[in-house]
């Protein structure tokens, strides 16, 4: 019997879009697409539009005998479970049985793990983290997410569920998180959600004159800030700074947890390039000891975004049993 | 030829005193010292006074012959280079060769290791984390060390310094860390110099009564601390709540990080049982995500004092190759 070609679907599920792709072994995506993730408050007819938009994608490879298996990667996904368990960004609430869903819903194996953990798993793949064995992928996207990788291999925990990076307190009695209540975690500040927080508090703050002003408070978004920043303006370019103080002061706590070789920066906060990057990595250097000093590669995901969360999880179709 | 009986021997050295023992391959301790590790600015007296100490033991057991090799756990100790490198809290500065100079004082092998590192691989081979895949040691002594277990192993990092918690920033813009210059890190608070520190703040911050204004300010031990608060009094137990407070905070970034299945704690601190206990697990559930919540398993270890180390040291030993 000649080799079987078949394909892996790779889903990355985010707070604002889900994206997935079909991908062959060799890691390449044929076909790309999105729905949105938060447009119903329950699961089913979010599973129904993602089967929609799968299905003509899933006939041009040859019909659904063609696929091996789906691959998920979603915020506070559990790979042991297969759940998604009390995701802060996500509309569902409580523990959504993702995996045994998606599996009755197309009628093949699904598996499950942490969005951040997908990334991590497909930089290492596919990425810039090719051939390191301890490295932490950290998302800056609507929220903060993170996948960490010691001795080659992802650390998931006792239960699953490590590498919550983003809910660190970084700024104890700081920032209201919108949705976990807790204050002053990375998350609230190095999000893009984050990110138009504090261009609303400096615009309130400060008396200057600013492009920001120009915008209802309602209406700045992360895209906003990053346009006012690049034409010059100050307070946009501050927020930057102030964000990239809070990144770099937690990911100095973060080094010396577990001394990776690199960090790997990935999603839409990393489109602001060294307007982030200067003071993350200045502020990392000065938090951190001397034996930590100037050693960690601090560099942005080198793939398309959202592909290393596809790679990522369609590479759990792959290592699938059976 | 009959199977050899050889020993090991585990040493600790900690930032006040160094203990050894001359340990069999049961992980039974069989002769135990002590030296002070701070009586010399310099390593070669202090290797010298080592010798001395550790000599009448090995003769006991028959001699140097009977040495298959010296494990050795120290702040900064790095496992892949044998390097002491940069040690705040040790008196000998820069980087020094120790296990290669063990091994030619000795006539021995010698290897290495991060000494909270030690006491973890200790902890997991002989104490309360056996069986564990996923657990943290913290240990709170002159200073605060760590030893990260994940997947079962040890995460040296990249370049053998992962596991550095101490030195975590857990009160941004906090108490200046008398030697690494770096302020409000968690050795800063939850360390026997951190007790003393707070508990001489309290008394100069408050008014009220407080048996520790019985003793001059430098007078003042973590010993005292201890004794006053067991007697009831309301600034001393408030120096514990608010240690816990700190070291609470800490744990919840920790468990973010690895989602361990227990944190054990270990040295000197551990003596105020519930004092600290009590606060400390509060203030790690209040900052942990629901998905933490209630599932970390936070306890003493239950090995004597130094043993943990010592036997994880000379675990070391036996995995030598050759």
């Amino acid at each position: 019997m000649a080799k079987r070609i078949d394909y892996a679907i790779g889903i990355d599920i985010g707070g604002t879009n889900t994206k997935f792709g079909i991908v062959d072994h060799r890691g390449d995506i044929l076909y790309r697409g999105v729905i949105a993730t938060n447009k119903n408050d329950t699961i089913e007819p979010y599973l129904d539009e993602l089967q929609q938009a799968l299905d003509p994608a899933i006939q041009e490879v040859g019909g659904i005998k063609m696929i091996r298996g789906i691959g998920i990667g979603a915020p506070n996904g559990n790979f042991y479970t297969g759940t998604i368990e009390y995701a802060p960004n996500l509309p569902w609430k409580g523990i959504i049985p993702l995996a045994k869903m998606v599996q009755e819903k197309f009628g093949v194996p699904a598996a499950l793990t942490n969005d951040a953990n997908a990334a991590a798993v497909g930089e290492m793949m596919y990425g810039s983290a090719k051939g390191m064995k301890d490295f932490i992928m950290i998302t800056l996207g609507t929220g903060v997410g993170s996948g960490i990788v010691a001795n080659g291999q992802l650390i998931l925990g006792h239960d699953g569920f490590a590498g919550e990076l983003g809910h660190t307190i970084i700024v104890p009695g700081g920032r209201l998180h919108w949705s976990t209540g807790h204050k002053g975690s990375l998350e609230a500040y190095a999000s893009a959600t984050g990110v138009v927080m504090t261009a609303i508090e400096f615009i309130e703050q400060r008396k200057e004159e600013s492009l920001l002003r120009a915008y209802a408070k309602d209406e700045i978004d992360s895209r906003i800030v990053f346009d006012c920043a690049m034409k010059g303006d100050a307070i946009a370019k501050d927020v930057y700074s102030f964000t990239g103080k809070v990144l770099g002061e937690a990911l100095a706590n973060f080094v010396m947890f577990s001394s990776p070789e690199a960090i790997i920066l990935f999603g839409g906060l990393i489109k602001a390039g060294d307007l982030i990057m200067k003071p993350t990595r200045e502020h990392m250097e000065k938090n951190l000891l001397p034996i930590f000093q100037n050693k960690v590669k601090l560099i942005f995901s080198e793939l398309r975004e959202a592909d290393a969360a596809i790679l990522g999880a369609s590479a759990l179709v792959w290592e699938m049993k059976g």
